[in-house]
């Protein structure tokens, strides 16, 4: 809109420029090793849910809509264009809430961002570090647009890994094709058109179709720029642009401070458990208190779990499907206190209607502490003989403070390819995944994220 | 989510019913020849943009994108899956700011709901009647949710075309895919995940891939739902769905009172010119004022023109681009002074840079009369000579209180089909859209529509 035109720099021309000025010897060593971290448990997860129902759904909807030119959709044997394979992997990666987290703002970011990327290098011939670039270029930009609406965004309705992943997608491909800097912030104002994704559909196929789009409409956005699309110099914080019309008055600062400087990578954590990460201080508590207290499921009496509203709106909930068992106090304190762990197979539905799950399921309790800050909790157990132990967990497994070990996610990689039977070698992955900054290309790669 | 289970019936339930049961014959007979009048209007429209160097360049970058299933781009040698013709079609429908208005919304109904429709019908065989059925269904469902977030959704910064185009597109693939109550209104709900589109890119591309993803999402969403997906049950009204998260309360009972008795086609009316529909009075009234004044562009001294604030706020701008001339206050009112008429040519490359319209649009001013109606305007010219008339149109040609007759369509087709000369048969073409409902498949029709 004109009213706009003279205020300048936008958003979007700042990002711009830092994105296609950005050199890889530029990145800091810790940023490009978190990048691999990233890849490998965003390989690990889409691994694991490539069997899902959903995923396969999703793939048979496409086939009849992929172009011949086909990329690797990670634990299949389909093959889909560069567009519907960025939307399965993005999907299938976060199906199962075994992704990453960005502390600040929920964002789950290597779902939306990396898919795109992967495709046009596995298409195109990119190098691993230019793969690596992209990816933390991406992150950066979807990360730090998500601070500048957080917490409201969220909290009005936003699934922001949706809603802010588009933008991530679009800045990564923007590298990965080269756009000049211009380009570049006219791919990131095309991505404000497609930003999409409402939390009402969280516990539905609603969800995934919103993690699809955002990585398919990334690389979308950034093949239009490159083709001469225009877009408005303020689409993202405008006055009738993208932060505005979802909500309140954007914080700039958030997006454009410190480029370079801070990176957002810094803030992101892996799950060490199949589940919302809110009920991670939920499980360490249960965890805790089944070594103590040595105790069979049937000795129990009651259990007592407390957090605050957001824990309570999300997890106070009845289970009957898998999805309902990730986002449910109920059920992970149930299989933590019966099994002593929580990987896929406990969110299975198998563990579901596991009866010593069911009757433990039954037995929990969830309490409002209000003043409890947002991914703690605590947990009371009570025994049939009257024994009781309270744990309460500030820092769970795989938070920013209690982060999960290089050798953690090989083995939380290792619990999804069991879910992927036909890729044959997840060593040999997970080899090749930490020494992808030296591949020339990613033919090997992604030909071992496949059924040989 | 959990909190809203107990609430019902949700819209999209309501909405769902009524799609699943609703009969062709069931549908009155005026809203029916109004189908096939926004049919006329719709394919016109593509055919008047199909050469636009933003169509060609959407196919380009769709064209390796597309299954080898493929149906009829309008007015294009290439053919397009599903997916990419529904997204071409729908920008190139909407491109040029000739297509329709529902009049409460702003919502160009037919531009992201007939595309996806077309292909469907053109791919599986469907009849004419079974398409212009899911047309109506799909263009109720569009304004009346657009009726429900009315004012305040467009003034907020949403592209209402865009954001409630998804909804209609996917109502209508619902009804043609036989889609059952339940699956509809999943499909609803999944078309609420996939709503975008922000009026600050209005004058860019951000406008045209957010128009064509709405065509491409209806589509997707209703496959999707009959592949067995799921929805929030309160997708789009819900405290975290789609209404509250892009703004306010939704009026609900603009959603699901008196279906089946009140039509929102009755309410939408066709542009006789290519540009804004608020531009339109000020058009009609330039018109009058070159013949009552019988002036040359060079006698002219001054066009003063009043409107309200959102048409000055839409329109006082100066023109560069094609975008620009078609929301220009001074760009409309110098070609109908100057040309007495404005069609397709008058908001050309061409007509932008003609010196009698370039001296012409420097001697128009615009002034705020607050309390004018939208869709008013009043126009005074003084002449060199001292001599000023003024004209105030109140129902401009082409609005609900003046409608365009079956002729001025047919003569409004006529001037979009000189602009793809290679479609050889316009007349023809037109009879065959009048005839569709007895139609019982469109293949000769969608032949028709591509060059020969």
């Amino acid at each position: 809109m004109t009213e706009s035109v003279s205020k300048g720099p936008y958003v979007g021309q700042v990002l711009g420029e830092f994105i296609a000025s950005s050199t890889w010897e530029s990145i800091p060593p810790s940023v490009r090793h978190e990048s691999k971290r990233s890849l490998l448990n965003f390989v690990g997860g889409a691994l694991g849910a490539s069997a899902d129902p959903v995923v396969a759904t999703a793939v048979e909807v496409l086939l009849p809509f992929s172009g011949e030119d086909r990329v690797t959709v990670i634990g299949r044997s389909e093959r889909l264009d560069a567009m519907g394979a960025s939307f399965v992997n993005a999907l299938g990666a976060n199906l199962r809430d075994y992704d990453d987290t960005h502390w600040n703002t929920a964002i789950h970011p290597a779902a939306p961002v990396i898919p795109a990327l992967l495709a046009l290098a596995e298409q195109r011939g990119y190098s691993g570090a230019q793969l690596l670039h992209a990816v933390i270029l991406g992150v950066e930009v979807e990360c730090r647009i998500g601070n500048a609406v957080s917490p409201e965004h969220y909290a009005r309705g936003w699934h922001i890994t949706a809603t802010c992943g588009v933008f991530g997608a679009a800045a990564g491909c923007a590298k990965l094709l080269n756009l000049d800097a211009a380009q570049t912030w006219t791919a990131l104002g095309l991505a404000a058109s497609q930003s999409a994704g409402v939390i009402e559909n969280l516990p539905t196929g609603g969800k995934n179709l919103g993690v699809g789009n955002a990585a398919r409409h990334g690389l979308l956005a950034a093949l239009f720029a490159k083709a001469g699309y225009t877009a408005g110099s303020a689409a993202i914080e405008g006055p009738l642009g993208w932060a505005r019309a979802m909500g309140d008055e954007p914080k700039l600062q958030e997006i454009t401070g410190q480029l370079a400087q801070r990176w957002e990578f810094q803030r992101i954590a892996y799950k060490p458990y199949p589940c919302g990460f809110v009920f991670h201080a939920e499980i360490d508590a249960c965890l805790q208190l089944r070594e103590r207290l040595g105790a069979a499921p049937g000795d129990i009496r009651e259990v007592l779990v407390r957090g605050n509203q957001l824990f309570l709106d999300r997890g106070d909930r009845d289970v009957v499907t898998e999805r309902d068992a990730r986002v449910s106090i109920k059920h992970v304190a149930a299989v933590a206190l019966a099994r002593g762990t929580a990987t896929l197979d406990e969110f299975s539905a198998a563990a579901i209607v596991d009866p010593v799950i069911q009757a433990l399921r039954d037995k929990v309790r969830a309490e409002l502490a209000a003043h409890m800050p947002t991914g703690e909790a605590s947990v009371t157990v009570t025994l049939r003989d009257g024994r009781s132990e309270t744990a309460h967990v500030r820092h769970p497994r795989g938070s920013l403070d209690n982060p999960l070990t290089d050798e953690a996610l090989e083995a939380k990689f290792k619990d999804n390819a069991r879910y992927a039977p036909r890729v044959k070698d997840p060593s040999q992955l997970i080899e090749r995944i930490w020494s992808v900054d030296t591949a020339g290309d990613l033919r090997i790669l992604m030909r071992l994220m496949a059924p040989s």
